[in-house]
């Protein structure tokens, strides 16, 4: 009893770290983008967390964790039901790291991270009610089918696939999605010119980097919290592996890009630390503190050459560099447990299956539903509506009333 | 021995996220208001939870919980006296939940919030020193003394009346002086023209979002911590039912107030989610999850509905919607556990009983405070200081020195 | 087992809230500067935590714990390298309180806390490079060295001087720094005319206040992580302790510079927090509650005197009082212990040698390296990148782009 009350006080933490970093999310996508599109995206955001948590209640949970399943698709019912003794008291059994209901929430709290990814890729451009139906479908079906697979104990599972927190399951299951997106939606209008990408400069810096800080405090329950116990050595390792990779990503996507492009970029050097999150998340417990500054070195240079081909060769316009950090990174992560882990049951081979899986599967679904939209309901706003703002049209509000802007 | 010092680290954590509301509602009280008068409300915070923090110690805690007392007043003396036994020694009799210091210090931090509600309700034209003079007898003697009906062990308690976090205790104790103070000060200058009530825009919802955000993830140590212990089913299931609660809040609000509207209003979807807070919290442990997203769904509907009926019908001006949020959803969420809970205990007509009980004492405190503060120093800041803000008069300084700003 | 698991996700919850430290250090010194500045700011904030962790990995952890020493030096080899059992299992024996994983992170996060408070007090003005390498060496080496002759077991933890979470270990050798820093740096240009300081305005006062309550909340992880187990009674008091003096530093703070100024003013009164929060950390774990409102309220009054003295008098140049708020109140924090401390062992005199000893090591240090970096490579930017901003020279890059500014 005390030990699953520990380890359920650990996971509720951790529960909390998760759902702040959707704060971590909003601040740094208006931050990296233009004023006059800053209340559509909270809007989004906002939408995100509160209906990705109710569709996860009422479908997700059940059809990510269905018990025994076939592997492929699983669903156990609709909504909640703690598990009992036949005494009606908490079934103990369930397990030992927490009870049913932080099970529940704290990977609620994961469910709604997928979309918010896509949110900062499709910014200042598309509209808004498309977004919320595809959010719906892909927060309540898509992520969690995917997710089952793996964390539901599915056929990558059993395959010896191996995420920890997520760097496939939850970042790259973005990322495809936010590839998609982009393709499908097109630039926004400006951010190339004669075939050149142009910098569209954030507005707001220092939210944008508020919102970096908030997410690696996330981190420490996103993956510390993935260790579904409060077991005092995996947690602490991991906890030391995530801000190692964290703080190596940082520094290392700093100096590339000050040697590539002479300038001291702030915004390159939040992109490698969230890099080196994203990356160190797939093994935080499986590799050495050592290996873990590598992985995230690798991430934080990834970033910024990933940035740059994403924006210069692919001619993608992903206006908070949602692409390099979740899914470039997610697959660096991924395939890194491949190399780095010091389980010997991990093989390079089976994370590169698990990756081509899972772009298969979300590439397919994310363009079947964004495809469907814009031919249906279209999913970009007018040319009008981009250049004055999305806030004006969509929102009838401005985000910075007292201030005077510059219009652009 | 080991249970002790889990639960005392629960309630430890629950104490900080408690604390960190404070900047949760000072963000979104400047976010919802005039650049102007920034500095003026975030002075008024600041006041309120460090000589908020002073007066529980003082005299707070020891009128709250007096021990054995006539169920309507009493108080154990001035200052903190941790019990030990005879051998000098903790006495872990005290509690089995927590330390005497954790005990205080939880409390200490609801107990500002009371005030923080009002001084929303009240920016823009409030004069500051007959505010603090408020502060200081509503949080040292007021606040207190009330919640000695129901959590110090009192009347209200022996009745049966259930509130457990504090729809009531708190934020309805907040809410009704809310609405005596906005009556006795009247609107801002140009909130009414014609008797239409106009629309004064909040000048930064990034902050006001984030401010959201953050009292969220407070929540979580505001209705988690009220268990008083680090139970794994209570707890959980609380955080289960809270979360719930403010996602359906929010989509809710959102969905009404897009329906009356035609207008994807960012304000309403946030007070959305802390109506559906305030509405959960006073039986957050005693329903269930379905339960908890039919509570946040009515608050978030009544949100929408009390905001328009407050404005256009009450001719109140309540810069951020406090009266709605806190006084209509203390209430309703009172009264919901009534209604909702699955202890047959509880019901509908005491915990009406206990809303009119609180409506009285504080609607009268709050009176006699506001009346005699009005009658001999004044309480509303001279019109021309309205017109240019508050910050320069009462402050001497800016929030935002560096940015260009328009008059209005 | 279950008190080591106990103890440990206590310190892993004061660990993360140290980190979120560095976000409110962040807003705090952009909030408080202006906003031509912001991304050096900013960018010297991230490089820091960053670089610092990566240094203690590397050298600082086992410069500053080297297990048995010479008391005044000593070094147990690079890297980190969990103690195991003969089995191969973790060595509970190492300590009871938490990993050395947890050990290492949590000592690492107050690390870059040092360097931090030297970035505020020579900001506007520093050239980015030779901060960067004094930060390298500061971190790398000064501050593990100087820890080691206390936290490590040297020659002031023999002689019985107590230093409980670093009022001198950590405030004051930051803030020696600072003050040779801003001595060999100079004022920024305007900052006195014919002799008289002018007040130059910090451009975001929102979030330097929600930077001292992030700061606060950290507070409770940088103190109640102290401790260096879960212990009840221990955790609670210190809780209790910090937030009494940063609520009468506060409210003191702000009572004496009203009464001087005749203005409400909102900076000092964040200060007034900020230097009882400092004031406490000596001895958090050893004074009654009493005690600790009696020194956060000196901690207050010396804040005021301290910045007008800094300003007027000594006509040094500190933009954000990091000298009045980290080294005077650090300094008295110290002494503190010798009068209120409830431990007969604690004497005023080992506690003033302690203070001498940090003050000519910190000194000396700093001065040769700060001036080996003035004579070499020039530590202050040009006139005109000082009159337009580092932000556009040093990154390219402004911090809000889309806003209308002032010049100044």
């Amino acid at each position: 009893m005390e030990l699953l009350t520990i380890n359920n006080v650990w996971m509720m933490i951790c529960t909390a770290l998760v759902f702040f970093m959707h704060l971590g999310f909003s601040l740094l996508e208006i931050g990296l983008t233009r004023q006059k599109n800053t209340i559509n995206i909270l809007f989004k955001n906002i939408f995100i967390i509160t209906i990705g948590l109710l569709l996860y209640c009422l479908v997700g949970f059940n059809l990510m964790y269905p018990g025994e399943f076939n592997g492929f698709l699983g669903f156990a019912g609709f909504g909640l039901d703690s598990p009992l003794t036949a005494e009606g008291t908490l079934d103990l059994a369930y397990n030992e790291g927490y009870t049913y209901w932080t099970d529940f929430l704290f990977q609620g709290m994961f469910a709604a991270t997928a979309a918010t990814i896509v949110s900062g890729a499709v910014a200042e451009r598309v509209k808004i009610l498309p977004f919320m139906i595809f959010t719906v479908i892909y927060v309540g079906l898509v992520y969690p089918i995917a997710g089952s697979w793996k964390w539901g104990g599915g056929f990558l599972d059993q395959m010896g696939f191996y995420d920890f927190a997520g760097s496939t399951l939850v970042h790259s299951v973005g990322g495809w999605a936010a590839v998609v997106a982009v393709c499908l939606l097109g630039p926004r209008i400006g951010k190339f010119k004669d075939g050149k990408a142009q910098a569209i400069p954030g507005h707001n810096i220092p939210l944008a980097t508020a919102g970096v800080l908030i997410l690696w405090l996330g981190w420490f329950g996103f993956n510390g919290g993935s260790v579904l116990s409060a077991d005092p050595e995996l947690t602490s390792v991991t906890l030391v592996t995530t801000c190692l990779a964290a703080a190596a990503g940082g520094v290392v996507a700093m100096l590339v890009s000050t040697a590539m492009y002479k300038n001291l970029d702030l915004t390159m050097f939040l992109n490698g630390i969230l890099g080196g999150l994203v990356g160190i998340t797939a093994g935080a417990d499986v590799v050495s503190p050592t290996s873990a500054v590598i992985i995230g070195a690798v991430a934080g240079a990834l970033i910024v050459l990933a940035v740059s081909f994403i924006d210069n060769k692919l001619k993608l316009d992903d206006p908070v560099g949602a692409i390099a950090v979740h899914l470039v990174c997610g697959i660096w992560g991924t395939l890194a447990v491949g190399i780095f882990s010091t389980n010997p049951d991990h093989s390079f081979l089976t994370q590169l299956i698990g990756v081509a899986c899972y772009a298969a599967f979300c590439l397919a679904t994310a363009f079947i539903i964004i495809f469907t939209l814009k031919k249906t309901m279209g999913i970009r706003v007018s040319e009008k509506e981009e250049l004055e703002g999305l806030d004006g049209y969509e929102h009838g509000m401005d985000a910075y009333p007292d201030f005077r802007l510059n219009e652009h």
